[in-house]
């Protein structure tokens, strides 16, 4: 049963992201799965899309809380996709089912997630994403994850 | 059938504020229901109390989006509680609704709420509130309120 | 603060209904509204509108919880949309803010309703709907609401 | 990219049961993770508990919506908890991600499950459950296995 105690991580950014951005989430995808812990994204493409391939790479667990009714709007690399049919409101059991997130850029509905996961008191690393009092700030994909795990493991 | 086309105001901040902002927040509630508007807020207390007193001090419908089960947990001033059990997932809801957002004060709840509004294109109207790209900033009440049914109106 | 106290029961059935059903939701929201309680509902057509008509008809507050996004989706009858974009989502909704459940014939979509109406504990009438134990089931629509009164006033 | 094509069935029952229906629960979990399908449930107790004990016990994934903030309620045979915060509004999420759904026993809230499977044109099997129209019944846990994706196949 030694699998319910694995940790879960968020990795929330953008649907559509530059380049630059998708090395840096999937970098940070890969180095969750290595650690062993299960990836939760919003499972649509660009950042979500990115992180998911890194994480899929190292053999890890993915989980998509899709905003459609319908799995098929996937990524292909979410392992469990999970239809909500709740539109944004499926942002808000991203940042609940989390032990941290992990915030890669972002526009508005990254905003969200960052808001709800302070309010709900999780850690949240940020990595040139919103500045909002309360997010620690990450020098790079490597230290992104190890501040999440190392925040998680003082909670 | 006029009711029908009446516009709908959120008034979003938090659930505990000093008396300057629930002075504001009730003078806010006065003037949206003097322009006949309905107001959409959390239902709870502070600056959602404060403009439910004000809006229904002038007869206005006052309609709280409850995150508990029950809607006993509406403050008094709320005529028509929606009880939604969703928690968080409630502040989805309310930017949905509404035609526009005041948002005044608040803490991360409201940082979420702002958030949905932006993301859903509404107009986001703020009184010494967070900082966020989109927002239009408002000199006191009577200006926030004016330049909501402004941008409600140039839709 | 009378308002505070109104009742408010919820009317449940199918989106497409023949003439005959139409006309006895229509009934039934007549006979709501002249009871002052509030009316709500899931917000669109066949029962939906019907029972809306007939509360608007006699000034009563009507309250459609959209599943939809946008409000626009609203019948012409409702005054206080409430756009949830929660899909289905939007049945427990309805159910958790009701004081008692009305249903008048119905599909799938009425019987999630009526099984969560049931589940928590709200007196639930049933006229021509499905047969679940626990559902009261009443004689026509001057005994259906006379009933969901009745038992609201006995909880 | 294999794990992608996984089906997903969710096994729906309450969360207190007799000693027989748990068994019941416990074979119809090995078989579907001998089948290689994902087990999708509510994560609590009784039929929730044994059906994902039966996966678990086989090396399946299971996978918990959970009504609560906190993944800690999810029974310890539940790999992958989601905490929705939605109460009863994480059923109609249970329905949706579900390729078939199978009854066993229940209360209202397994009928709330059935009727949004039944909406969702999804196949519901039903092992001593509540008779709606659509629901196909099983003979025994092997044939509502085996019912269930048959009927996927051939959608």
């Amino acid at each position: 049963m030694g699998l319910r105690l694995k940790r879960i991580i968020a990795v929330i950014g953008p649907g559509i992201a530059d380049e630059a951005t998708e090395k840096e989430a999937e970098e940070i995808g890969r180095l969750i799965a290595r650690r062993d812990a299960i990836l939760i994204c919003g499972g649509l493409g660009g950042v979500m899309e990115a992180v998911a391939k890194g994480a899929h790479s190292e053999g890890g667990i993915t989980v998509g809380i899709m905003p459609q009714n319908d799995k098929k709007s996937a990524n292909p690399f979410i392992i469990i996709p999970v239809a909500t049919g709740f539109g944004e409101g499926r942002n808000v059991i991203i940042a609940r089912t989390a032990d941290a997130l992990i915030a890669i850029g972002g526009e508005y509905g990254t905003l969200s997630e960052i808001a709800f996961g302070l309010k709900m008191g999780k850690p949240v690393i940020g990595l040139h994403t919103w500045e909002v009092r309360g997010i620690l700030e990450a020098k790079g994909t490597g230290d992104a994850v190890e501040k999440a795990f190392q925040m998680i493991d003082e909670l």
